[in-house]
Order: C-alpha cells, then structure tokens, then sequence
C-alpha cells in the first residue's frame, strides 16, 4: 500500500487541525503554506488591533484579523480603491 | 483685512470639524483632502468588518477602521510582509 503525507500549519497545530480537517487539513502542502501565510498576517493584525483599540476582545480582534487576512488580495486593491471592497462580486 | 480659508472634510462635517478643530479643521486643501481619504477607506472597512464579524460593536468597528486606514501605507507593506505591521519604528 502506498503512503499518503496530510498537510497542516504549525499555527493551527496538529490537535486543531484534526478537529477542523475540513479546514486546517490539506492534501497539499501549497494549501498548507496558504494556510500559513494567512495565519502570519492575520495574527500581527490581532496583535495591531488589540494596540490600537481600547476595550476590543481577544476574540473580535482574532475575528476581524482572519476577516482581513483571508481577503488580502481584496484589501490589497481597497486599500487604494476603497470602493471595492465591499462591491458586490458580479 | 485678507480672507483666509480653513478646510475640513465632508465625511466629518463642519459641526464636528469645529469641535475638534485639530484634528479635524485644516489650513490646507491637501490635508482635508488626505483627511477625506481617510475617512473614506475608514467608512468601507468599518462595513466590512460589520459583515464579516458577529457581535462587533459600532464603536469597535470604527475604532479598527480607522486605526486600518490612518496606517494605510504601512498595512500595504505588511500585507506582503506581515512583521513590518507591528516592527518597532527604529
């Protein structure tokens, strides 16, 4: 029988990502490495946000953060064309 | 006696340009219109992460917003390279 590899980022960790395959656990390791790249940016988010707001919960910063690093492309543009970022996706 | 002019943004409107005079009552067209841009970028990510996040407060979506947009250049480096966004000034 042949031997398959399952992919998951160190920042979700193996315990999380075999409670949230769906999620966390890749056939990939490119889908992986998004994975990461996502949780890079969304955690030095939370770390800005939780500085820069008074009173914001550990959760809603962690939520606003992968909000934000899960639409870096988008964020990307709306960064210089706000409008697009929240047009309606034609 | 010369005419003067000072300039402030339509998105904070004079009332409260006049209450807070600061930061938000400009000597120059260019920083209202910097201001303006702000604000602009500010209003859209505050939509933004309203939708995306459940049980954000008003007050704590704006707060992020702003925080987001007042920093735009800086989150535009750090979305390509995630430590800059919370790397101490040298």
């Amino acid at each position: 029988m042949a031997v398959q590899a399952v992919y998951f980022s160190d920042r979700d960790g193996l315990d999380m990502a075999l409670k949230h395959p769906d999620t966390m656990l890749f056939a990939s390791k490119a889908e992986a490495d998004a994975r990461d790249r996502i949780l890079e940016l969304a955690e030095e988010i939370q770390v800005f946000l939780t500085k820069k707001v008074e009173g914001l919960s550990e959760e809603h910063a962690e939520a606003c953060a992968m909000a934000i690093a899960e639409e870096r492309d988008l964020f990307q543009k709306a960064l210089k064309k706000p409008d697009l970022l929240n047009a309606s996706p034609e």
